[in-house]
């Protein structure tokens, strides 16, 4: 899901991307390639790492460390991976833990296990329709960002305010994961009192 | 200094507040009775917890659960407890840790050790002096609270509503505790990057 709605909104702006899935012959991946023109592709984690300039991981935070492993450390190297991921774990109904937390976060273990790419932990703070779409709220809210490379900030910056996002925070380097998916069990909870997951944060001062 | 701001508060809308702390004679409860006239007095928590219809959590989250057993059970048995308190760990320098998050809170932790009081998590997602007075920001933002007991919740949301708060979510049973608790990483890293404590969380839909 998170995958389609950033693939797709990046292809309405003008860019060539390739979802990748386990398999070349994902039924959803497929779908989506057809869904979207000539500009959509599809193939495994690998072909899409080696095929992208700027890689989004919008795997399952459980799954994301598997994921990117199959994605191949030759064809994500010096790349910006944008971990738009939360490691929320089901597993003992709701509501969810957290696998990494607290000391560590998903984007901070992402970015030791890789160090040769530029990790930038982004959006994960908002429901996929909202990444995509702001406007679809009356007072957006603010969008989080953190990594370690400057340049790769500036540039993913670049590609959210694109997406129509205007009031980004630059929370520093990428330990300030911790703090954006920590926000999450508050979320979660929040989309039960609210019963939509639009709805977004707002820092007022 | 939560102590300080949340009893002054009280006093000034007319309660009458008694300062607990670890001795009877504690300069700066002493300091804080003298500046806060009549109504206010201070003594051990266990005189404060034996004299409060509602008690307020204002140690450090560290320390609570110690500072509560030196409250006495049977001081708070049956009371209301607004716990305002976040575990966090500054032992390791910055960005502080939490001493309880993800699966469990401190407000649960109170909770269980303390059966027969009614805890309240409440105005932990704010600095002390915002706490009592929201109208310093121009946009207020929303404030939480959570607890296990309807008549509890709704007596400390009226008290909360007197100090100025409008917009409060209540956010089910004392379990969101953990969602509030878990926000103070994120909250510590934009007080750096904005330079204040003195700002808050609104949620836009």
């Amino acid at each position: 899901m998170v995958g389609d709605s950033l693939g797709t909104k990046l292809i309405s702006l003008g860019h060539k991307v390739m979802m990748g899935s386990r398999t070349a012959d994902n039924e959803k991946a497929i779908e989506w390639t057809n869904r979207n023109g000539a500009h959509a592709s599809n193939g495994t984690f690998a072909d899409a790492a080696a095929f992208g300039e700027i890689v989004f991981n919008c795997t399952s935070g459980k799954v994301s460390l598997e994921a990117l492993q199959l994605a191949g450390r030759e064809n994500l190297q010096g790349k910006i991976l944008v971990d738009v991921a939360n490691p929320l774990d089901f597993s003992n109904g709701m509501p969810p833990s957290l696998t990494i937390s607290n000391t560590d976060s998903l984007g901070e273990v992402i970015q030791r296990q890789f160090t040769d790419v530029k990790v930038i932990k982004a959006l994960n703070t908002v429901n996929c329709q909202l990444m995509v779409n702001p406007g679809a709220l009356k007072d957006p809210g603010n969008i989080f960002i953190c990594g370690n490379d400057a340049g790769a900030k500036a540039e993913v910056e670049n590609l959210i305010r694109s997406f129509g996002w205007e009031k980004i925070i630059d929370l520093g380097d990428i330990s300030a994961a911790r703090g954006t998916e920590q926000l999450l069990p508050l979320w979660v909870r929040l989309m039960g009192k609210l019963g939509t997951p639009m709805f977004n944060f707002s820092i007022v001062q």
